[in-house]
């Protein structure tokens, strides 16, 4: 798992081979099996796979030219009513996206997280090209495919973001 | 993977046992391997071991009583400043906060996600306990400990979540 989560990297190039219904699945299940605050699992998953979408997907997102390759897309979206309180959907949503790259990871699936929220145009682009209900928005969209790039394990880990108990402590163990 | 993502569960009840710190710092280091917008990075934990501290987040906190067993706690934060754009750090933040969840997981770590964003007042309460520079924000704190409760793996996969290529749409094979 700790290697799985270090592995990760953001792919951008993808071969033309096309992910089976089964792993899309699996990737959706652990998608839901994220926590969310007081259980509301406020979300919605729209699995994008007809290049006709991907083309607009393109054409309204600045940072999505790996849609030219990609499989699939996976946009994640938070259901306004449906959350804990206002604005929680934003950490369930995170926590939906970041198994969604695990999960993929863990099936030799390449993934890439393309920010939606906060920018308020491409939530509202995105909002209209999906037909999205009114009380829904978008958080995330994920390009989901086989990778044709390989990338190095950066160096991420840095003890200086890391305090004790204060912020500004250290301790002579970390 | 999938398995582990799959049997993550909030853990509210702990052993007496406390925590190495070599797991420890696996666990930062799974956080610090989270995606963020940009590569900004724009997280800081500060973990928490002092009993003092944990009943003072008790007094802060209304869904906090784990800590009366918990052997660490993790307060992550974001860095205003440091964030891709006005808003990231929430996407930020959620990833690193899964990610600490379950490397948890993955160490036979029980763990609870307590919601600090978007609750105003225990955002500022623990910025002011903790002593947070003026740009930093919490986003949420985390439990930890080896587990003294057992709970069952709930059904939490709901094709009806799931659209194709447009809100409401379905295919067969979904």
């Amino acid at each position: 798992m700790l290697d799985i989560i270090k592995k990760r990297r953001s792919i951008r190039k993808f071969t033309a081979e096309k992910i089976g219904q089964e792993k899309i699945n699996a990737i959706l299940e652990a998608a839901m099996y994220a926590p969310s605050a007081a259980n509301k699992q406020p979300w919605y998953f729209i699995v994008i796979d007809e290049p006709s979408i991907m083309k607009k997907i393109m054409e309204v997102h600045p940072h999505s030219r790996m849609f030219e390759t990609a499989s699939h897309g996976i946009l994640v979206c938070g259901d306004l009513n449906l959350q804990h309180g206002d604005g929680y959907w934003l950490a369930d949503c995170g926590a939906a996206t970041q198994n969604i790259l695990l999960a993929a990871s863990s099936l030799s699936i390449g993934s890439c997280w393309l920010g939606v929220f906060p920018r308020v145009e491409r939530m509202k682009a995105f909002k209209e090209l999906f037909g999205l209900s009114q009380q829904v928005e978008v958080f995330s969209l994920i390009a989901l495919g086989y990778a044709a790039e390989n990338k190095a394990i950066p160096e991420r880990y840095h003890p200086e973001k890391v305090f004790m108990n204060k912020w500004g402590h250290k301790k002579n163990e970390l």
